[in-house]
């Protein structure tokens, strides 16, 4: 049974999967194996090719972890609610048989002293025919397995239908569980102290670069791990994703942050302006503009506010507040494992917002020649309203 | 033409390609985009999904870069060699009519001033077409694009032969230019002034996860990120990726770091070890058996010698110098964009060393219940022998 290390809302996929008429569910993608089967299997996470599955039958039957010999020392130590491991490929590890092993180096010798099957598909194949889900109809995640890897499987088990379902998994995902509700709100603060060292170090001559250095080491002292860090200064604000430069901070320049961290493979987003010194009259009303939008959607936001609605309030807002010709695809999105889960925030979503939801609310505003303007928040959906993760005022920071 | 923005081995990629016949190459993945194009697609190396491509003619014709309009400041700001772009998808941008842009800027908003196609196929199909390739024989690394996306490419060109190319890639990048050797050099040394700073808080009571810290503080201080940061005490060291938890540092203990980085897009791998006051025999004797496969390979590393050749010398060195029963399925591996290059240093290995090869030589040798020993070195195939990229002595250090 799933103890707390288990990430994923089960309850959420049986439904969505059974509704389907799915047999058993595969998951093949870093993200999404880590939150089928709270395993981190650190060679898909940092590369991409080395494979690992987590088969998930819908018949009762036990699930099942694919993973290779190379990383049998992390399933010991993680411990994941997953615990039927299939091995495979060649790894060489020895034992010291005059030793009392630790309990971790005894689970790893116990899972070493099973066959490992030739090829990830190999091991995969036999325990999908152990669980009888060999035959069914299965939602096979499309975006982590090789293509190489998917031909083996298709001619191993002719008989099955395999439907591509990283469209089904961004559904399960978009309503969290308390365990990552807790570890999104952790993330969420460490993100922002980080935020708070980097104005730490603002000051006239300060670079773009220094002040990413003293984000990234906030981040990392807290045990996260930098994944998005864009800081730019003046007309370079502007630059959607401003990657920091040897640009130095001078007097008037506004800071735009739209930063993110992973913590416990959790992502962060979110985005903060500050200016050096008192802002001119322009900078503040559009700022002002984009802030209000934010506003506006804690005023709105609970289960069952259509999120197009959200959409529309947001961007209306912010055109009445102070950019007349504001235009957006999107005013945010869902985060968790990843960056982006569903609902995205936008003009066509047919989603309507659920308890549970972890959403980023933004509203970037994007002037070359001017500058970039943008709040946003991490929050979460409540029973009956919202909870924000955030602790840093939204308005325009001066330094 | 090329600047020195590109990082790729063009000469090796036209050579390669041609004699397997292809009338284009098109890269799917970060690292291979990244690589060919010179170009950082944030969004793509971040996540699984986004779309970029990096189209290469072999007909003479210019190479073409696909990215999603809201990476386009990207392209103005890191000015990649390969300044075809083709924008797909629609991203709001705004421009300040009276301001007179800076050049980034100016660029940015010529390239939002061209049309976006609706989707990253559309725009890799319509640049095909153009170049004269539509009809080709086409090297399609397979494993950066989504499978939807290949269906809508095959849909699209029924004419075009496509062959997955990823290994293509491999062999290309095994070989390294000017450009991406001086930043191997210098990720090299980033992460070995890392572990410096990890020694540095090593005392009796320090914990793993704060040597990590110590470890991803100076790296992030130097610009670089951390990617493996695998630091394991005592019998914790033969965890194979000893993921750094709250064991505190004993007497006696040994430390083993398997850790590497990424700086500018480039990665690095590397082991050493340490032990807290002087280790005991048995320590001392595997660890210098192992340092001894190193060193040995020094000795033998040139332009020629078969790579299978290598790895024999080396595991019979271990063995002979006092790990008699010392296996290993490999005792390294190539190491550039992505911490896995060709060659695999293996017995079945086909290739012979090249030149300007990069490789990691490391010797791991993992025993349960006594510990992990490994050097690892990264090191530079010249015209005539070995250029190592360490300045850290490989001997156990003692702290």
């Amino acid at each position: 049974m799933p103890s707390d290390a288990c990430l994923a809302n089960l309850p959420r996929l049986n439904d969505l999967a059974k509704r389907e008429g799915f047999d058993a569910v595969i998951a093949t993608s870093p993200e999404n194996v880590t939150y089928l089967s709270g395993f981190w299997a650190m060679s898909q996470w940092v590369r991409r090719g080395p494979q690992a599955y987590c088969l998930y039958p819908l018949n009762g039957e036990e699930p099942a972890l694919i993973a290779n010999s190379s990383i049998l020392d992390l399933v010991a130590d993680q411990k994941p609610w997953v615990s039927d491991v299939r091995r495979y490929g060649y790894f060489q590890i020895d034992v010291d048989a005059s030793a009392t092993l630790e309990p971790d180096d005894a689970t790893q010798s116990e899972l070493f002293a099973t066959d490992a099957y030739a090829g990830s598909v190999e091991a995969l194949v036999a325990a999908m025919k152990e669980k009888g889900v060999a035959k069914g109809r299965i939602a096979l995640d499309e975006t982590g397995i090789t293509p190489q890897c998917m031909d083996e499987l298709l001619a191993a088990l002719p008989e099955a239908t395999f439907v591509r379902s990283f469209g089904l998994f961004q559904r399960v995902r978009a309503v969290k569980t308390p365990v990552e509700i807790d570890i999104l709100r952790d993330v969420a603060a460490i993100t922002q102290r980080a935020i708070e060292a980097s104005l730490a170090v603002a000051r006239e001559g300060v670079s773009e670069r220094e002040m990413l250095r003293a984000f990234n080491g906030s981040l990392v002292a807290d045990d996260a791990l930098p994944v998005t860090g864009c800081i730019g200064f003046g007309p370079r604000s502007a630059m959607i994703n401003a990657q920091p430069s040897d640009r130095q901070l001078r007097p008037g320049d506004l800071i735009r942050f739209d930063v993110g961290a992973r913590y416990k493979h959790y992502r962060s987003d979110m985005a903060r302006g500050a200016v050096l010194g008192e802002p001119d009259k322009r900078t503040a009303a559009a700022y002002a503009a984009v802030e209000k939008g934010i506003e506006r959607s804690y005023e709105i936001i609970k289960p069952g506010l259509k999120v197009a609605d959200l959409f529309t309030e947001v961007v209306e807002t912010v055109r009445r507040e102070g950019i007349p010709g504001f235009r957006r695809s999107h005013v945010g999105h869902g985060i968790g494992i990843d960056g982006y889960d569903p609902p995205t925030i936008s003009e066509a979503a047919p989603e309507v917002l659920e308890e549970n939801m972890v959403l980023c609310l933004e509203t970037p505003y994007y002037e070359l020649g001017f500058g970039g303007f943008q709040v946003e928040d991490m929050l979460r959906v409540t029973r009956d309203g919202v909870e924000s993760f955030m602790t840093l005022p939204t308005a325009l920071r001066v330094v």
